[in-house]
């Protein structure tokens, strides 16, 4: 399968997998302008916080190989309007912030985006073989939206173990939450492991107490757009509520991050931006027909905050770590 | 508003508002065959425990007026038919028991239909004006599924307290979860009440949890399809889940149900039957495209239990009822 992100260097183009378009047509997007990529974020033809951070950091690169006068402040521009695109996910900021805070020739801002991009790929490699470890031949395990290959470059966070533990000859059946309202965990999530050979079973969202109250999971596994320094977690919406569900049937719940994603600025989940989305999300997409009346008045945040108290621990690049250690750890990277 | 099922006796049809059309277009079927009736239950074109029950009662008088031979052989083959058709709801069964409990030549049965008809309308005006008592003026309340009046005859359960409430001048802020997969919440509940002029607000089902956690909601109330003696109660998927977030943010939890989807002979929620549904309700039914890849799996229950521990109360024709006092009461009925 294609990387979710890459960069063509000879075209000068930030190459996305269109993510709106699938599981129907996998179909690669070739970007150059600002208002493309803008676009691309916002719409989530690219979506998840590290893929963003790495599209942003490629995109910004692109751009800047072809501004032709005022190089500063067109610059700056540039990362401010990316930047602006989506503000729960802290990846999109960090990777800007990290792109401008060295030298920012259009030579050096490439070399550093395909840096970004390499480490991206090992980042998740590592969380994989980290999560892996926490597996067992047979396991069952629940997981929601999608944090899989389509969120990072390549591997994924949520779902890094489960690769890593399929290379390594365990067989671990996952269940998909389909993830409304816009249907990750079914376009996604069951695309990409489908895609690789892992069985996967699908379900909707509100089924997952039923799910848990059969005793069949093992432990559930989730990505995240922000973690505070307490270790508060924000991810997309239903990840609260399967956190408390969680705790309730006493099954592990793992947050799958690199450090990238832990804003250390960040003191706790309260002070974490939501994103509010448009009610069409809810009221039409993806219809043939409204699904409700029109007009109708609509609550849709896109994520939500999962208490450090229902968090098992975070699989990280450098280890499977307490909420408590995380900030410990902050040094090592 | 049409009511949700009636009886034509001077065409011998029984007459249903086609719900699987709405929000788009108010369409009344007119039923006279088997085949008819049983399609309408299983699709889905007619729903709700107290529907389904009235229905099939009305069904099966139509159907009585014109056999023409093999009188009560006939009779009991159209019964059970129309019992198979949903296996959850304890409403079918219980209307079609008391149909041939009593005389059940062509004219009783078209009595005895009419009278639950009748009674159904009465219940669920009771259960209302019961419920109500537990609204203040300005109350915001959280619902999942459909239990308003397309559930039942008129009324409903879950939103007869809603509708009995603003009729008394309480202004009542409706949240509804759409409710997936066949989005009864989005294309029924929040139908009604924009018909109502009720205040509706709709969200999808894993966003409850983000809801709650603000402190806004000041109760759930849902309906339920059978209610064992133990008070355990199934009702639609999710809302088990939903309990388990209302115990946590301490949100009372009220189960509205009329005496008829109380099964005695049923210990405990684990004998209740759970219906499973096809996988094309969650991989395909109202969408333009797939959105989920071929031939994955699915777990698609249609109900869930919610175990008594969770349950504030249930709110009946006959008062506000804890679930030790239900199996008092069933004497009064």
């Amino acid at each position: 399968m294609h990387d979710t992100v890459s960069f063509d260097l000879e075209q000068n183009r930030l190459l996305i997998i269109d993510q709106t378009r699938l599981p129907g047509e996998l179909k690669i997007l070739s970007l150059h302008t600002i208002e493309e990529m803008e676009a691309a974020i916002y719409t989530l033809q690219v979506r998840g916080a590290p893929a963003i951070g790495v599209a942003a950091a490629i995109g910004l690169a692109v751009l800047a190989r072809e501004i032709e006068h005022d190089y500063e402040n067109k610059l700056r521009e540039y990362a401010d309007r990316l930047s602006a695109t989506r503000p729960t996910a802290v990846n999109l900021a960090w990777a800007l912030d990290r792109m401008l805070a060295g030298p920012h020739d259009p030579e050096s801002l490439a070399r550093q985006a395909l840096a970004m991009w390499r480490e991206d790929i090992e980042t998740c490699r590592c969380i994989g073989e980290h999560g892996s470890a926490l597996l067992c031949d047979g396991d069952r395990v629940l997981t929601h939206c999608n944090a899989g290959r389509l969120a990072t470059v390549r591997y994924g966070t949520a779902l890094a173990p489960i690769y890593v533990a399929a290379e390594q000859g365990k067989r671990i059946h996952v269940y998909a939450d389909e993830t409304r309202p816009l249907l990750q965990g079914a376009r996604l999530t069951a695309y990409e492991l489908a895609e690789a050979g892992i069985p996967v079973t699908l379900l909707c969202d509100n089924m997952a107490a039923s799910l848990l109250s059969t005793g069949a999971i093992k432990a559930i596994f989730v990505g995240t757009d922000r973690v505070a320094r307490n270790g508060d977690a924000a991810n997309k919406i239903g990840s609260l509520g399967l956190s408390i569900l969680a705790r309730n049937y006493n099954v592990p719940f793992y947050v799958c991050t690199p450090f990238s994603t832990v804003d250390f600025d960040c003191d706790h989940g309260g002070r974490i931006p939501i994103e509010q989305r448009a009610p069409e999300e809810v009221t039409q997409a993806w219809y043939t027909n409204r699904m409700a009346p029109a007009d109708i008045e609509v609550y849709n945040p896109a994520f939500d905050i999962i208490p450090n108290e229902n968090i098992a621990a975070f699989v990280t690049e450098c280890g499977v770590l307490s909420a408590r250690d995380l900030s410990k750890v902050s040094a090592c990277v």
